[in-house]
């Protein structure tokens, strides 16, 4: 997951709705409604039948131990994205196609962050994406700390020609990540010669965590990096002791020309309207460290899954069932333009969008950005859920991907899962299988195959989504 | 904390007395005896005193920040002995010197495990101290991969020729460390060609485990190993699959000729009975990853943070007071002999000896080696602490520095803490300052004060500790 577009009020929704959904108290069930009835053998079946084995999280661990993490424009992406088409092909899906989106292409390079007083200490360190580079001979500066915005205002006549270190502690995910999207282009404007940011993260052990952050077009653009959590808090109480702190930072950080991707395309065509859609997806790019499995490989499997196992059990939806993994989700979004600029035509008719993009992680119902109908509707089918106990039911913003077709209209839906641990091993080199359970995987994979089939066949839809 | 000489029973005992501590059912309260009622005033000052104010957590930030870690054999573990030795003189304790041990001198080199099929990776690794290392060029061979010693057993036939992983998955300290001990031996038995272990590790975030490993003399010595829980169980995978798993391991370990270091010894010379010694301490050597704040700057610190207040307070107790910060823990034990056959005519003499390398972490009370009289002295002790909740008392074996004092009849005393997270950062870069917290380092410096000033203060003694 990244935060794109609408960096800040998009990130506040998702914290508070993972709030919300986590501290909710349970819900009194829903009264049997005609629509929770009409559906529930559906639900049943599907739910047994995700339930029945592990062989989401098989494909996803093979897919991750296969071709490792998929940053855009990377040869494993590619190779990644060639692989499912094939294995979509052989699922028996149809309309099995790569669609065309030009991504970014950063690449990282070698780079390293060494204290070079008050002793020499090669620190756990990750280039920003998008960041420039250094010169090959790196910068060598002394390190201004300070533990805010706020503080490096005030003291901002300190930082020319220094590395500023913005050792801000995590609050929330979209409190902090401030500091990594305006770190750099912040302290440029004082004349610091590069930034670093505490890693945004809720525990550390001492894996540093990347992502993207931007600059402002109109200040000089400096390199910037993530420190470890427990390297920014020690050059913090070095700074704060008086200790001279002064640090060589190499990046060979650069943006190539963009590359060419695809965004991954697979149907179930409706029965009796086909030209209606239900798009569900997670994104397959990832970042350059861990192996992307639960950012967002775990979205990607799942959704797949789901649409697989709605395939094998036979149940042709009305509508068209469109499975959709974007790609460049993590640096620039041009996944899920593309989606939108290829399909313009058909969004109209687009009735529900869906993303898992937040870990596929022991679910707890969903949060949907759309009309109030939207979201009764989708408390009646989350009624069907109460077996495994995720039956809250959340307003909310859509995923970044399905957020270009929420400003169209489409109602967005997001799976609400149990957050406590995301924010650990997000963007990280803890990125990996061993972080999630077949189980919850499992359970991931029901949640989206009710929502996808019961919203493609119903006879109604939910309506379209309020202007944003 | 290693586990040494005893290597088995006394981690299970670890191990068990840790279960024992973190699930008792809270102890009825102690009915006021005449000992704890004599010493309430004095623990109710200690305790103030260590509460009231974060000296001792600024104290091991201000060590770790300038020094790093410090493995036997290191100039950094030699600068940091200078400055204690030095802040112990500043502090006003008498006796203050280092006392020498000659310890052994290994040294990790450039190391590196790459997987060259399936896939190419850098694997998160690291060299197993006292292992040997390999020629320049590395080692290139086919990785067999099984989960325990039993499925080797069965399977060894398959070694020759290969690098063996221990994929074990962790079940206790004392149960999983014995991979880390004998994997090279049981491997090259069946001509292995170097071994590698999944870390000994509670939980994990790519964050690799060294630790102490053995040699059987008749065997021949091969290359040891830990990957991160995530790589071994990756590869674990793979072989699952049948994927063809290949690695280069290289390792530029070597033993070096012994070199010399020192134990910290100062005291608080007893003002009735001089002769009379209480022991107390942590190692103040630690692994070359990390900062060994946890293991175990925070116990040496605790326990010289807990004479300083004894001395500051004016608590001067009849017996001797002796705080003593050995070297060479975790790779020699060669601290805690060297002070045993330094101080062997006067061990008769020594009527407790106290160490903490569990982490200071919320304490909980205190783990006693001893006769049942030690054990009662150590409930009435411990009825003292009922403000913070460290009134639980265990019987246990002693930490590994006091063992051989313990052998020689010295009852020996430990402090119980909270060990949910020891072994997520044990021996890994992950040990840092921020995994501790002021106020229960200060918790356990009150521990450690009011256990040692009582025993060297009382009008008896808790006897001698029966033969182990």
């Amino acid at each position: 997951m990244t935060i794109s577009k609408s960096l800040f009020p998009a990130a506040a929704g998702f914290a508070g709705a993972m709030l919300l959904a986590t501290t909710a108290i349970a819900q009194q069930p829903a009264a049997a409604t005609p629509l929770a009835d009409r559906y529930r053998p559906a639900a049943t079946r599907l739910l047994a039948a995700a339930l029945s084995d592990s062989s989401a999280y098989n494909r996803l661990a093979r897919l991750t131990d296969t071709f490792g993490h998929r940053l855009s424009g990377s040869a494993s992406l590619e190779a990644a994205i060639d692989w499912i088409l094939a294995e979509m092909k052989r699922d028996g899906l149809e309309n099995v196609r790569g669609e065309r989106a030009m991504v970014p292409h950063w690449v990282r390079g070698e780079e390293s962050a060494t204290l070079v007083s008050p002793r020499p200490y090669r620190l756990h360190m990750l280039g920003l994406g998008r960041s420039v580079g250094t010169a090959p001979r790196g910068i060598t500066a002394a390190v201004m700390v300070v533990g805010s915005f706020d503080e490096f205002a005030k003291r901002q006549a300190e930082a020319k020609g220094k590395i500023v270190l913005f050792d801000a502690p995590f609050v929330s995910y979209g409190e902090t990540v401030r500091y990594r999207g305006a770190a750099a282009s912040t302290a440029a404007r004082a004349g610091a010669v590069a930034a670093l940011i505490r890693s945004v993260a809720s525990n550390s052990m001492q894996n540093p965590h990347t992502g993207a952050m931007s600059y402002d077009t109109t200040i000089a653009r400096i390199p910037a990096a993530a420190l470890s959590v427990e390297d920014a808090m020690m050059l913090h109480r070095m700074s704060d002791r008086g200790d001279k702190t002064v640090m060589t930072l190499k990046m060979g950080a650069q943006t190539l020309p963009d590359a060419p991707s695809r965004n991954i395309v697979a149907e179930i065509v409706g029965s009796g309207k086909p030209d209606e859609v239900v798009v569900l997806g997670g994104h397959i790019d990832s970042w350059d460290v861990g192996q992307g499995a639960m950012d967002d490989g775990g979205g990607s499997v799942a959704a797949w899954e789901a649409v697989r196992l709605i395939e094998q059990l036979g149940l042709k939806p009305r509508r068209t069932i469109r499975v959709v993994l974007w790609t460049n989700e993590e640096n620039g979004s041009r996944g899920g333009l593309a989606y939108r600029d290829t399909h313009s035509a058909e969004l109209e008719k687009h009735v529900m969008a869906m993303e898992s993009d937040n870990g596929v992680f022991q679910p707890l119902g969903y949060r949907i950005g759309g009309s109030d109908s939207a979201i009764a509707i989708g408390r009646d089918i989350a009624s069907l859920l109460s077996s495994i106990g995720a039956t809250n039911v959340v307003a909310g913003g859509p995923e970044a991907d399905v957020e270009p077709l929420f400003e169209r209209g489409v109602p967005a839906v997001s799976l609400a899962v149990d957050g406590t641990r995301y924010f650990w091993y997000h963007h990280s080199e803890a990125d990996t299988m061993d972080k999630l359970n077949p189980r919850e995987m499992a359970q991931c994979v029901a949640l989206m195959a009710v929502m996808a089939y019961i919203v493609a066949d119903m006879p109604g839809t939910m309506g379209r989504a309020p202007k944003p």
